[in-house]
């Protein structure tokens, strides 16, 4: 369906994580690995925390590999914090406004799966969004609606119980449609501080997520590798699948889980829809 | 905001009406005459009724005046019954799911003209669609809600109630939100037999509307004229704007009024909104 | 690098060729079975013969699996005689001026394939461009410059001997400046009445490329099959590869070889490059 | 036909130049005030010097003002060297390979204006490019071939004087062609360190084009406003036309003639082609 990736760590120039490394972004918007498309050429888009007051975001209908604004913005913009994301489409059209990362004040979304039926449960979720919230809605995605379903039960005060209860909603919602499996989901989302990332479906086997591991450690354990010495100690990456096959680097984030990242730590929990 | 087009009649290449009229939809996408802005350069869209079960649909977010596949198609497709419009956005993504006409079934539907604070009322309006048709929405424009409530209203079974009690319900919905003039509107929609025409504004200063006058009268003031004596006896034009200067080829459709043309007979009819 | 179809035949709606065979070229543009790449996501480009004088076209920069554009028009338009192809770019532009089918006048051209050190040789092929064809270049691709290429040598006269001629002078240049292979290709080419395809590489390992067999003995072999009884007995397609399974369909053109397609007869010819 | 700005001075914002001033170059996108054409809305491009080797671009072939991601990078990177761009196309394609400004190494380049009847002279003023430069061109435009015949006239070594030859030589080239006035041009090139901008037309009648006036006297003559204040002392902006109705802050360029501005100081200097 998509892939991903969230960074956090010292600046680095976009191009490092979207271009050079092996098993790139970029490469697999043309040829994934383990995603469930090889190919991911529906759009994407790069959402980045700089000097202003919200994170920037370039967002494209183009597949990835042949942008070339991408490549030049990713030649000359640095950031301490990047969300990226490559679009496979169930669907929904390709255009700007169904690009991830979805932005709401210094919040952004990203996510790696679908509602399932989506068009039959689609207006109830609508109807539960916040009517302060509503009018910021601008595309047509299972993700854009999740992610206002997690605002509207207070993703900026509590995020793992607000995705929970937002993923509860959409499955008993689902369930009342006779959906038997409503929702597949790894999910991403930072208010510029912290990065929450999900991995769950309602099925039990959820689309591939792998959080980077400590790089002191791997400094250690490959003392030659000039890249490592470059990334400061707090750098972590949580991805949709391995940049590289390093081996050690990468720690597959377990079914049901969030992944919170907090200055170079990972904290590893348990998560569960909760039904309201 | 926005100019577009009705047109019924023999069959005719498309660049008949969209490149080759003095003040052609493609000169008025650059230099519009009577419109609220001269530039309508953000995107366009053309609908036409072939041999299919539905009317074809060619939507780009392109300025119409540079687009070369317009220009390919317009060379090559030839119809008898075309919709085509050129939007100035007031605010909404320029994408190909906010471009008009829009489609339901072999219903097209394009509008010129605004609902008055869509942000505050868009959640309202929503929610009073169909929602069997609910999953049809795709753009994020108040053109769009207009139409998914007009047919939610028995558009295919009483087109001029069923917009009356659309716009019935948009001013209601407004007033209700504080909004003083709630709509501001030129509609056009067929079923590709018939063709309802629609001006009407909250505040009774509604944008320009035409539409042609009879072919076989215009043959005989200008006996001359080529192009007229081409033209089969029941072609009509409903344009926002003339799209020449002829003397006597064009009538202006009066304030809150519903022109509806059928087998190249137009009738005039008065328009009010009704609350239900 | 890229996939395309060459049709001739009963009038069809361009969607039988594009969408509905097995491995139509919609789906071959992202999961191609015997490309050099898988995905050809890199624009796309229809050309067909109408009432015009010129053909039409419709180009795209959008891959061709999420162009919305071309499943409407390919729902509305039917054409004898249709060129189609999806784009793999080798590193030049992924803008309408680079897809294919190229056109002059009447004439299209379609390539798969390269000129080896393009950069190397662009400027001597350029040259030898007739003068008063140069400026119709419009892109940047190696393609293009082959089709002005075989123009300068005749196309319109003798195309076999044209296209000898300009890939004669393509290997010599390409040998002057160092280049051990300078070409590879599969070309289409048609003024509208007959189609010629090309199979050729300087290292004598061409790109895929095959013809549909006689329509009449298909029917005998297949009694039961509908799709072969509605085609007209003149149909012929010839493609980068099979658009389906059926047995005893596709014939595979060999190395070094021209096909003549007049009539629903087609004529194999063995082709060699011509140095002036 | 076209408008520009370069900008040189302290690092701002990129909204600050684009978005923010009345008559911004955003806003001349569709309403200027001084063009030939009202509308300048076939793509933009925005060039500024980084942290890197060469100079960053963002092209595309969507109205600057409706733009997302125009806005989105605008209002996150700062520079202090920037060159901006809004098209109006006389006739070759909008794509992103025509957007101006062009790049060559750590040189940009943009201009104002048309080579006449370029099909006429194209070839001969592509022959006259220097074969090692010939690869570089990518688009179809006069305004890349005056680049690079600069370029292959020395523009790196001494930009006035090969300005001068290439100018010379297309006024050269277009009167054996029977041209009348070869050329009309406003342009400005930097190599990042040095502005140089050209008003010249073979017809003695050129585009508008005006530098901004020393900053420091303008804040005496403007002691309350803040703008003034917040810009360093060497700010020097040369632009197509006024950004703002400031009272003493714009000069303008006299025809044939040359601005160069170096670290906040303009020289003016007669400017006249030279024919080899």
């Amino acid at each position: 369906m998509c892939r991903w990736l969230a960074y956090s760590g010292s600046p680095v120039l976009l191009e490092e994580l979207l271009y050079k490394p092996t098993n790139s972004l970029v490469i697999q918007s043309k040829h994934s690995r383990l995603g469930v498309e090889t190919t991911n050429g529906d759009g994407f888009g790069v959402g980045w925390y700089g000097g202003g007051q919200t994170p920037g975001l370039f967002l494209s209908t183009e597949p990835a590999w042949n942008d070339r604004n991408l490549r030049e913005l990713s030649a000359q913009v640095a950031a301490g914090r990047v969300f990226a994301h490559i679009r496979a489409s169930t669907g929904s059209a390709v255009q700007q406004t169904n690009c991830h990362p979805f932005r709401h004040g210094r919040w952004l979304w990203m996510h790696n799966g679908v509602i399932a039926d989506f068009a039959a449960v689609r207006r109830d979720l609508t109807l539960a969004i916040d009517p302060v919230l509503f009018p910021g809605i601008e595309g047509s995605t299972d993700s854009e609606i999740l992610f206002y379903l997690a605002l509207s039960f207070g993703l900026s005060e509590d995020p793992p119980s607000a995705v929970a209860r937002a993923v509860g909603f959409v499955e008993e919602t689902g369930r009342r449609h006779g959906v038997a499996h409503p929702i597949q989901m790894t999910v991403a989302t930072t208010d510029g501080e912290v990065t929450w990332a999900f991995r769950y479906s309602s099925i039990g086997r959820s689309r591939s997520l792998f959080h980077s591991t400590d790089v002191s450690t791997l400094r250690r354990q490959y003392p030659d590798n000039a890249v490592l010495h470059d990334l400061s100690a707090d750098t972590r990456l949580v991805v949709s699948e391995p940049l590289g096959d390093l081996e050690g680097a990468w720690r597959e984030v377990p079914e049901s889980s969030c992944v919170v990242v907090l200055k170079g730590v990972e904290e590893l929990r348990p998560f569960a829809p909760v039904v309201s």
